[in-house]
């Protein structure tokens, strides 16, 4: 679509610095990549070196880099949300489907929006309820009872188990797993009796689940995510788990059972979370930590260990396996220089 | 169903230690939210608090916390497997469907038990067994030459790739891809040439596969899983793997190509297990472990590190970069205070 | 296929050492299970053991294993690789299949070339191109737009989301998923706003991408796949990531958004990289390292912490959490030996 910067300026919450009102944009594009008729915006210092020479007809940016753009310049505090909305101006949304395609195969009593879209291949078993406007693309299964909420949309070859109950406006990317049974197993004298999983999933409002994400149902109560969390790629949440509101988590973390996360975390990728425990609002989990115990005050808690050359690492850890040892070695020196008496003594 | 306690002591392996025999058990609930007609469980002693004001009809639990009930008590020396049974007695197990769906594509050669259930949009390959009770839910495929065993159960989206070998009473959850090409590479100046997989997988009896877990098949003899093993969700088991009967595995750990797991094993979550290594029966790994070397006897194997304050993590992170170094010092300054000769000479 | 030893020899690049060059070879086996008529290979010396006995007609080796080898030799310098073009010459691969299956469902605008086959249950969007003996083999979705180059092969349930770019010969293994959203998040006020995601994926020729790996489509950039990578499974590869060409990447890992990883790279399983950073050609990364800044140069990295025993381990790591204030008490320790003077005036 088509916008004057004037126009964008006001939409996304900024203010036109420098530029033509009239100047008609056309598209998105990055600093370097940008031509005429296109919008930018310098959001992660690391990319300023682009900005002086962008072809660019406007860029978004934070008023103290505005002397520093070449360009018409719409200022904003929150130069990366002010160009999310840009963007989503600008670039047409794909348009939406509606009925369901002959290739779905559609149980009884089911109640299917006329404003929905069921794909080729879909399968809605019994008493599934969809509302308006949502979208399945095609190869989805919605089992038994579930409701997915209005307007929410499931890529392609997405599972939703039965008794599911998603948001409003929830997205879920292709292979994602919805609701299969927790790994709940007592062990009868080494061999290994499931306990069967009667709880669901809770999906909130305006959730987003990436690409081939597993959440399983509860054991006896939900598993739940809260309105606003937002899921990366291949994360496992296991049963039980709770995810508070506006909590963000990158891709290939793995959280245990009945953990609970708070609202407006961020957790990185590769992060693992033992089960059973909490972690506090507005906590920050730096990428490939491992969450061993409750963490009840907000702040950045890490434990990845950074890669160095191969040679000094294997070094390293050999000290590593030994640093106990080391420590004691150390507590020796110290008492030994302590004074005569002592060691005389001791 | 219905149950009365009495009944229900007997068929769980319990005593009913307190209450009336003939009161009727009709739900499964956790302590904090069972009402009457519940029968809820302690296991966990972190739960012990719930005990205490539990509404629940009864209560599976250990002898030794009887007397902390204020309800009917179900005693078991194993109360967690007890529950399990209890759940299982009183929920009723969904019901099993019968015969082919005309929107699933079934190729010739196939002999598909009557008994059977292939849902919609399964692909079933040339050459393929099914037997007696099989659930297939619907959007799986399987590949020519498969065999499925008897009872088995393959959720929504599983692919089962060629000549694969699924036991019985097997199940398999949504996305699960059973079967795929090892990574098998041979590295001819610089470029990768692929080694043909020719081995297949063989999955034994009463197995569990969790959610987009992957099982390559191999390259020239087969991957293994003996009876009863449980995977959880997104494991990756790479090809000529063999994991021992009764092993449990937490979700997001990877197994390198030939590793051989042993049986009665626990592995933990997010744990990496290196190729061509053996771990003896009765192993505990515990979660975001890498295991490097066979290990030959069993016991708790440990490397995980634990997430501590970004501050402290980066001031110790930096030592541990440092820490031949620093070993090296402390030997130093043993050296010197073992003797002025020493230093002298040395 | 039969083969002779002889135009065996010739066609994978070998010398037929020992043995009778008219010996008819039907089949390939391991050293220890190969008999009459396969041919089986020497690569990993762990393996020299099963050669001293070996049944199988023939062996691929290094011409310095030959005088150890009881049976027919093909020397070659790069057995392995001598192997891999053997196996495919004798295994024939499955045939190709040509043609639309009925249930497939393929969208206007499409241009499927003849020779290709479109299996059950596969879902073509308006105006995807699928070219010369492109196999789909079912359950797979090609999003609007995308490109499918020839003999490509994806296996059942691959997910390819629109306006995507596979190049020749791919294989795309089940569950994969290419060009979903990238997870791109900007915070308003604790909010978090999606940023469109408006590039794509483009992947070279040749490539390889295992089961259940997702490839998340770019930003505003496409995220790229050069010719030869090959991916094993459940890797999350972020948007704009670019892999150069013929690195191979082992299962579990995570790539972290607009990271460039050079090319005939080597990163092992359950790797975590950083997103924003560049790593070299000829980098190898060992397993579940953690690459946190730029590798420069080619070499090893390491950063895996193995495991030992959990009684040592949880004595290492309390120190570990202390490491920063052992190395200060032998910096205080070193400032005390240095000699009394430093110590009155310090």
């Amino acid at each position: 679509m088509v916008l004057t910067l004037g126009k964008l300026a006001e939409q996304v919450g900024g203010e036109l610095q420098k530029g033509d009102p009239d100047c008609e944009i056309t598209a998105v594009a990055t600093l370097q990549n940008a031509g005429t008729g296109d919008i930018s915006f310098l959001s992660n210092p690391g990319y300023k070196k682009y900005l002086y020479k962008t072809q660019a007809s406007a860029v978004i940016l934070s008023p103290e880099n505005s002397a520093d753009c070449p360009t018409a310049v719409i200022a904003s505090s929150n130069p990366y949300v002010s160009y999310a909305r840009a963007a989503a101006l600008i670039v047409p949304a794909p348009s939406l489907k509606q009925g369901v395609h002959p290739g779905a195969a559609i149980e009884d009593d089911c109640e299917v929006d006329a404003s929905a879209w069921i794909g080729p291949g879909c399968i809605i078993e019994r008493g599934v309820v969809i509302d308006a406007g949502v979208q399945l693309d095609g190869g989805c299964f919605v089992g038994a009872g579930s409701v997915i909420g209005a307007h929410s949309h499931l890529h392609a070859n997405v599972v939703v188990c039965h008794d599911v109950s998603i948001g409003m406006r929830v997205n879920i990317y292709p292979g994602a797993v919805i609701g299969g049974d927790g790994f709940g197993l007592a062990n009868d004298d080494g061999k290994w009796v499931n306990v069967p999983q009667l709880g669901s999933v809770v999906v909130g409002d305006d959730v987003e689940i990436g690409s081939n994400t597993t959440i399983d149902r509860g054991a006896l109560e939900d598993t739940v995510l809260e309105e606003g969390v937002r899921l990366d790629n291949q994360i496992q949440v296991a049963h039980n788990v709770h995810i508070g509101a506006h909590t963000a988590i990158a891709g290939c973390t793995g959280i245990s059972g009945s953990a609970t996360i708070g609202k407006y975390c961020m957790i990185g990728g590769g992060v693992g979370i033992v089960g059973h425990l909490e972690i506090a609002d507005h906590v920050v989990v730096t990428g490939m930590s491992l969450v061993a115990r409750s963490i009840t005050e907000p702040g950045v808690y890490s434990s990845g260990v950074p890669a160095q050359d191969n040679v000094s690492w294997n070094r390293n850890y050999a000290r590593l396996r030994q640093l106990d040892k080391l420590a004691r070695r150390v507590q020796s020196l110290e008492r030994r220089l302590a004074g005569g008496k002592k060691q005389e003594n001791g």
